[in-house]
């Protein structure tokens, strides 16, 4: 398979580090390609502006989806988005690993959802171009993600609020919106706590779901 | 009250634009004080990162929630979060308003929100400070946030997975997790069709919903 994956994390020797290392070694030893966006190493731009486009559709009154329809059709978008819809377009399966933070991804990941998957190459709501039609069908996507507390401490207070609520809800209105097929996520809890031998462990059933897939 | 308005859209003539601007009119004429952080004029730095930390706890391995508590012990936070973090406390209430993108705020608001909610400053998992323990209980916060499609269309392919719930995830997993309460959520659907009698009615519900504070 051709894989995309998109790893948003500050620091190469932290745990998140040691898991897509592994991720690395284990894809291409099981034969797919894999092409890497690596956000914080690459300073991805994190805010959806109207720099990202480089001839307006209206220079009077910026509408981020009129001009990202109009920026996709007229091959304007800025660059570092245009690279990174060629990635998602060659890719069969897309990866995103990223530590939990409030509950949501880092904001670096954040904004290049808002900014890659443009109106009219990811989705096309005036079509009806959504979900099972969704521009991007025939994909998947996964969600690898690291949360520092522990599952039971994450509900506290709520009962049906648990962090797989969260992830569930971004492979819905994220993943399906745009007719992608969500993999169930992998997800290593409670890392603040963890020692190295559970993290060693957590790194091995990684890499047995990866020769699984 | 002491309200801070945390605002998150590029375009200041647009609906949002509109209602920002009968929200300042209606609180300061309903008696309260109000500060705005318009994250966008701001050029707001949306990515944590190591810049966010002028003495650094450890240079060697960058680990965001260490640095943190450091950060704002030692009150070597970067300014722009430092300031910020002045405007949460001096808030009683605290009103985010913008668009929803992805089910989610805009990458420029959730790197607010990573950036300016520092651990040690909003919560202390450590010490157990968080929920009704949270640091910055006593205050209220609220959603106020536009959503281009209709409340039906965005329920399709999930009857359990509304907007509603996902804004409710935030006001559990970050509002409430800090200890603030969190007032019920103000949302217009469907602004992407909507036309200039509708807009004029949503506005004047809002001002209504602000008068009621």
């Amino acid at each position: 398979m051709h894989v995309l994956y998109v790893y948003a994390h500050p620091e190469p020797r932290s745990f998140n580090g040691a898991i897509r290392d592994t991720a690395m070694t284990t894809l291409v030893r099981a034969g797919h390609e894999v092409k890497v966006s690596n956000l914080y190493v690459m300073k991805f731009k994190a805010v959806l502006d109207p720099h990202d486009f480089r001839i307006r559709y209206n220079s009077d009154r910026f509408d981020p989806a009129a001009e990202q329809v109009h920026g996709f059709r007229t091959g304007s978008l800025a660059p570092d988005i245009s690279e990174e819809i060629e990635k998602v377009s060659w890719a069969d399966l897309i990866i995103f690993q990223f530590p939990i933070w409030w509950s949501h991804m880092p904001a670096i990941l954040k904004g290049w959802i808002d900014r890659v998957f443009v109106q009219g190459f990811a989705f096309d709501p005036e079509s009806g171009n959504v979900y099972e039609r969704g521009l991007l069908r025939g994909k998947k996507a996964m969600i690898v993600a690291t949360f520092g507390s522990s599952e039971e401490k994450d509900s506290h207070g709520g009962t049906d609020r648990t962090l797989t609520d969260h992830i569930s809800s971004i492979n819905h209105s994220v993943f399906e919106f745009t007719g992608m097929t969500a993999l169930p996520p992998f997800i290593v809890f409670s890392t603040d706590t963890m020692n190295h031998e559970e993290g060693a462990r957590q790194i091995d059933r990684y890499r047995r779901f990866l020769e699984s897939l």
